[in-house]
């Protein structure tokens, strides 16, 4: 019996629970794979072997089989104190790599003591003003022990500023400093909405610090192209995908229009994908990414270095499929997501905490996030083997189905003029919305199944979990001190460095430089950003979105 | 580039973290596996459709496109009022079978009011000694409306007489009863030492009531063939396949010695599988024990109707893979295992309660466990597709070694005269005590690591889980209960009717028709397990295992 014989006089089809099976990207499912699905494919060109072109099982030959993915919870909440008890608490935990998130108004380019910050210091990631902080954030860290991820993006330069700043007073080496900085722009036009200045001149930023990175920090990721809000936006996989690799694309342009060559930067970008709840897309997605980027890399922009070719990612499981209802079940959606980013074969992860669409993750919570990966690393018997879904008929459809509509979303995008265009016409944020719109509207149909939001809801519990508080205290705190720092540093130092930057951003030279000798002259974070715009310009979102 | 290049010049041996990677089961497990492993795979009659033989990749059609699997939650503790209540609690979430939990003395065939049973009435089950115990715990719940599982075995026929006779009373017809009972005696000689007599009349009861069910409880499952707990006493994952299919064998022979067609009995016959930590290997498990006695019972058994061929089973994560340590960390375990459970395509799955090595579960954690099945079910996507990972060259591979390994204990049991006398001569038991001894050995040299446990220790809990207390009260009311009942029923009807168990226990006639006459007497579980204890005398373990 082949598969059309078996569909036709087998498979009850009257007897289906759903009128149609899809994806929770709503790409359709069939009942089942057979070996027809693979009829043409040839094995070494089209999945080959891992650390071998396309790369499709995996970017290294040994993968977990010679080390475990790098296991990064992200933390940051309240006064640099308080993040780095926590960071210590990780790393005592088994934790292999810090990754920090900042508070909105660092995110947004605020000092602690600007009225816009009010409310906001400390409260959703910590607060960072001054270089002061940042060296109490990583206070008897060596930098040079750790790898380090921070998430931030419009004013990810003056960061990374400080972050080299703490290096050099370590007396850490620059080309010792391992790590990762978001500092993914064009997905912030898209879909995260954090900006300072307009698309071009955020670009010319990243690609700044993409080119001093190269030649001055050679272990650091200057930039994570980030899928992971795009898809939290409500994208689909095949979006999410599509639009990421669109953003590297633009990245890779801008250098390779500043006159770098390809390899000289490409083997450090890296990646930052979404892990949602539909097991076997999300598996494919990272297949088809891995094989799509060396694709890419090699026929578009003829990339020589074998590096050059490597989408090497770190993955964060959902937060926007955790529920505020049943918070227990986020363990269960969580280490499902999780077991997903490693059959896919990510370098890095984040588990999120079951509590995190209520307050930042306690320290109990977090602890299940990270044993989360601990069990999947040390008890689930998977990291044994590589790629081990490989040849699956229906995870090999997948694949190359994901890969076919996500070249079709990049070939729209090139017919666009480029991500950057694509961008200022709404392109990929109207393709969102629909996405997002049709979503919504399964599960208002109930076509789409969230466990105790549409279906199978009880009560608000009797004993809900104990939350995270952060004092009021911490802002007063953070106030204060980056007054005093404010009040006592070497105002004429700081007034020759903002002009430094000031020249730098307007004469086009690489803005890193001066950066760093600006905040070790005590420039804030605030007033860095306020040469930005005044220099760059404030964007705004097209008003007809 | 081949496989045998790859792993000569490309894959770093030197770096790789372990010296010898294997499955929980100790079975050595290959850096990738690639199309070279399935040269001389004949689709069709090695792999086959979902719902053809040889029933690998599924035992219907449509799987779960058609239905989901029966959620079946094993619960029962306390008086046979406190498990109804958990009953209707399950019920109302959405699970949709019954599963039942008995007390040590209704596993061992004492009454409440037996000097034996003191301290354990109620305590890990619930307690019922008479048919209006069976009548209070399914109080209110038409049993022609669920379908119950009851896990007893060397008193199963009383237990199976009393459940009947309570749809005899409720006026439900006997052909309408869906369930199962536990009831295989093998395995409790290889592996959970609940008995009373010995082997050979132990095996008569059970072909007793597997005759009666095929002749008036159509529905019904006489026996739930279990591997469980073979594998919870520390067996590898094909000595739990291979000990269970044999004990399967063993039934079967026994039902054709009786004279019974084996398409009249072979369609009821069920199974019971753990589903342990290894991921890929228990998917394996449940691909190869599908196939494997597919062929069996074709083969060796010339079953001709295709149900015959169908191994039906219920799973449950491997209760022994708990950590009383960091207590949520099981509720990853349980997610991880239940996925796997469901990829190997059961029919049927209790997933285990992240408290159960402390105590009963409480209704919150049984309630997280429920969800866990429900997110898996609703939310992953796994249930879109039917077998998703057939085809991965690993796991096509794995399914392959574990047939094989697992066949060649059936033939040993064969030589060694069928598995009753295997289990004379203590060969399973011996076997699955060196397996046992081997992992431990391996966690003492941390060769295999439980998290919390022998790696990524931390100190108890300052907040531990709220567990479930058994009231000495229950243990007050069901002996005063049993006592009244005593005490109150018809003395000369009650002797009557022991009489005529005793008689056909000695004269080998069927035993359930006058077991149901006798429960409806108010003859008591202790008194009929005396009976058997007086007819079949009392077995004793070999004194040299």
């Amino acid at each position: 019996m082949n598969k059309h014989e078996w569909l036709t006089q087998k498979y009850p089809k009257q007897g289906e629970r759903l009128e149609r099976f899809s994806t929770i990207s709503n790409m359709a499912v069939a009942p089942q794979y057979t070996p027809e699905e693979k009829q043409g494919t040839d094995y070494e060109q089209d999945i080959g072997l891992p650390g071998e072109y396309p790369y499709t099982r995996g970017v290294y030959p040994n993968m977990y089989r010679g080390k475990f993915w790098t296991m990064r919870q992200f933390a940051g909440f309240g006064t640099p104190e308080d993040t780095n008890r926590r960071f210590r608490l990780l790393l005592s935990e088994g934790q292999n790599g810090l990754s920090t998130a900042f508070d909105m108004p660092v995110l947004m380019g605020y000092d602690a003591d600007s009225p816009r910050s009010l409310g906001e210091v400390g409260r959703e990631g910590v607060s960072v003003s001054t270089l002061n902080d940042m060296e109490r954030l990583f206070d008897g860290i060596p930098l040079d022990k750790v790898t380090t991820s921070m998430t931030v993006n419009c004013t990810a330069s003056i960061i990374l500023a400080m972050y080299i700043a703490v290096a050099d007073k370590q007396g850490v080496p620059r080309e010792q400093l391992g790590g990762t900085i978001q500092n993914d722009m064009l997905k912030e036009y898209i879909a995260q909405k954090e900006w300072i200045c307009p698309p071009e001149p955020a670009v010319r930023i990243v690609t700044d610090m993409i080119e001093f990175c190269a030649k001055q920090v050679p272990r650091w990721h200057a930039v994570s192209i980030s899928g992971y809000h795009i898809r939290e936006a409500g994208s689909t996989a095949v979006q999410e995908l599509a639009f990421t690799l669109a953003d590297g694309i633009g990245y890779v342009q801008a250098a390779l229009e500043r006159g770098l060559d390809v390899d000289e930067f490409a083997p450090r970008l890296s990646f930052f994908f979404d892990i949602h709840n539909d097991f076997f897309e999300e598996i494919a997605k990272l297949r088809a990414a891995r094989r799509m980027w060396a694709k890419i890399m090699k026929e578009r922009f003829g990339a020589q270095q074998p590096k050059s070719l490597l989408l090497r990612t770190h993955c964060q499981t959902a937060g926007v499929s955790l529920t505020a209802q049943q918070p227990m079940n986020n363990v269960v959606r969580v280490a499902i997501q999780a077991l997903a980013g490693v059959l896919g074969g990510t370098q890095s992860l984040h588990t999120n905490s079951m509590d995190e669409t209520l307050a930042l993750p306690t320290e109990q919570a977090v602890m299940v996030a990270l044993r989360t990966q601990q069990i999947i690393a040390e008890e689930s018997g998977v990291t044994n083997t590589i790629d081990p879904l490989g040849g699956s008929w229906a995870i090999e459809a997948l694949t190359d189905r994901i890969e076919h509509d996500a070249f079709a979303y990049i070939d729209r995008i090139d017919e666009l003029g480029g991500i950057i265009n694509a961008i200022n016409t709404g392109y990929p944020q109207k393709e969102i919305a629909d996405s997002a719109y049709r979503y919504q509207q399964q599960l208002d149909a109930e076509e789409k199944i969230i466990v105790g939001v549409n279906k199978y809801q009880v009560p608000p519990e009797e004993r809900p979990l104990e939350l995270l508080k952060i004092e009021p205290e911490v802002e007063r705190s953070q106030i204060e001190r980056v007054k005093k720092i404010k009040a006592e540093r070497n105002q004429t130092a700081v007034s020759e460095h903002l002009g430094r930057v000031h020249a730098a951003a307007r004469n086009g030279t690489n803005l890193m430089p001066p950066l760093i000798e600006a905040v070790k002259a005590s420039c804030t974070l605030g007033e860095i950003s306020d040469v930005y715009r005044d220099v760059f310009g404030v964007y705004r979102d097209p008003a007809w979105l």
